[in-house]
């Protein structure tokens, strides 16, 4: 992987680097804050997904995340959001599909098949090459995002038990399958037969047994997608019918830009750290 | 002034307001957050000066101000870095003249005259507005600024004793008349005769006679500006010549970057709180 960027902040290193990814058939760029702490041995990693439309820039110029990052010693990882490039398919007219618009999936229909896997390239690819380059302890992970990214963390965290010790997100989308916004994508992504869509649905993960230790969610309460796209009180029944400790708030006044992200991002990387790194 | 928008970060408001300069002959973009204790009773503002190329986003976006704003209960208000717009003269190729590069001085040479009055609108026009517009107290005013924002706060302050009760800067341009990269846009903004430069130089500011209480300035070592173009050493001489207190802060492997400033943001906003607000 090729350093484009480091930089200095709250002690530690914000980086970008860009790499020839496997999974998506593409060079995928991706952001990594090291904290202090990663000069003296490895540190737990926290792997922030972003929502529909960013890149792995989003969160790294706007999250604030690098003064909790730095007090708590955790490393923060931004992925891109989708393959992208001359030679993926896209729709350039659409936020909510193609480039952008990853949602963190693996495609199965043509023309997506090939670089729409960013489930692989989250969850296999990424982390394989961050182990050997980074001095990041890969037996303390946490995830968390927000929108679409919240959706992808907590799908993530429900199909891979282990894998994650800490699961949060901001404003998630609950359930894609039956949202305006996604119901496109995913069957363009999936096919028709919404039955390989419940592997992507959080709500449906977790009506077919999947679980989660327990899961934090802030939701902006003058959030203009909150009725349509996010509904987290699909979440809410889903994980009480389930027994999911939801620690879900709804926050007065917030819209669904980084203005909120950023408020409650300190909230946030202190509860992965109380399950990451041992009192 | 219309609202451009407003949406809700740490308890307060981030908002971005438009309104036609007569200062500077064009419509003027600022940023302004307005911290809780806003809504209870007026509070102090806090001036913050953007360097070359900003605009009044680029702190808004990458300065992770708002959490230390909201928590001393100041307001940041983000002026544009100089006018703009298509009656506007400007050199588009050149970054460090024209739009984006107003050196916060009263131009007095044609065509730049008319609309390159940064320093009337900073000082009188825009404090005017947001006095009769907004919740704030004009007798608490501080200002700070990075870069050519930091040259432009220390000016400021120095020339209006009493107006701003608190002044400071991130690695700010600190003898602009005679470096490289301000000294064309002086000439060009202010003639040949550089006896015109000295109103706009901190460092013959000082030695001219005027005054500030105290001084805050970090700087970062790993700055590729520093040797040329920012250069402390000059501005510490003459503080120390003058018997200004300057707390002057080399900041070890930190670059010019917005990860350089946000990483000190909270300590200089509550230095100017500790100046603004009564114990």
């Amino acid at each position: 992987m090729e350093l484009v960027s480091s930089s200095k902040a709250f002690g530690g290193q914000q980086r970008v680097y860009r790499h020839d990814s496997s999974a998506c058939a593409c060079p995928m760029n991706f952001a990594v804050f090291l904290p202090p702490q990663a000069e003296v041995g490895p540190v737990p990693v926290l792997w922030y997904l972003s929502g529909l439309t960013c890149t792995h820039q989003n969160a790294m110029d706007k999250g604030e995340y690098r003064a909790a990052a730095a007090a708590n010693g955790v490393a923060i990882i931004c992925p891109d959001t989708s393959p992208r490039g001359e030679g993926v398919p896209d729709e350039p007219e659409n936020w909510q599909f193609g480039s952008g618009a990853g949602f963190y999936l693996d495609a199965t229909q043509a023309p997506y098949a090939t670089n729409y896997r960013m489930e692989s390239y989250i969850r296999d690819e990424l982390p394989a090459l961050v182990a050997r380059e980074l001095p990041l302890d890969m037996s303390r992970q946490g995830i968390f995002g927000h929108s679409m990214g919240g959706h992808g963390a907590i799908t993530l965290a429900l199909k891979n038990p282990g894998r994650y010790a800490s699961v949060s997100a901001f404003a998630p989308i609950t359930q894609p399958s039956t949202a305006g916004w996604s119901r496109p994508a995913f069957e363009k992504y999936l096919g028709p037969d919404e039955a390989a869509w419940r592997a992507y649905d959080a709500t449906l993960l977790i009506a077919d047994g999947h679980r989660v230790p327990d899961l934090l969610v802030d939701q902006g309460t003058a959030d203009g997608f909150l009725q349509e796209g996010l509904r987290p009180q699909l979440l809410e029944l889903a994980c009480t019918t389930a027994g999911i400790p939801l620690t879900l708030t709804m926050r007065e006044g917030y819209d669904h830009s980084y203005n909120f992200v950023s408020t409650f991002m300190a909230q946030h990387i202190a509860w992965h750290a109380e399950r990451l790194i041992p009192a």
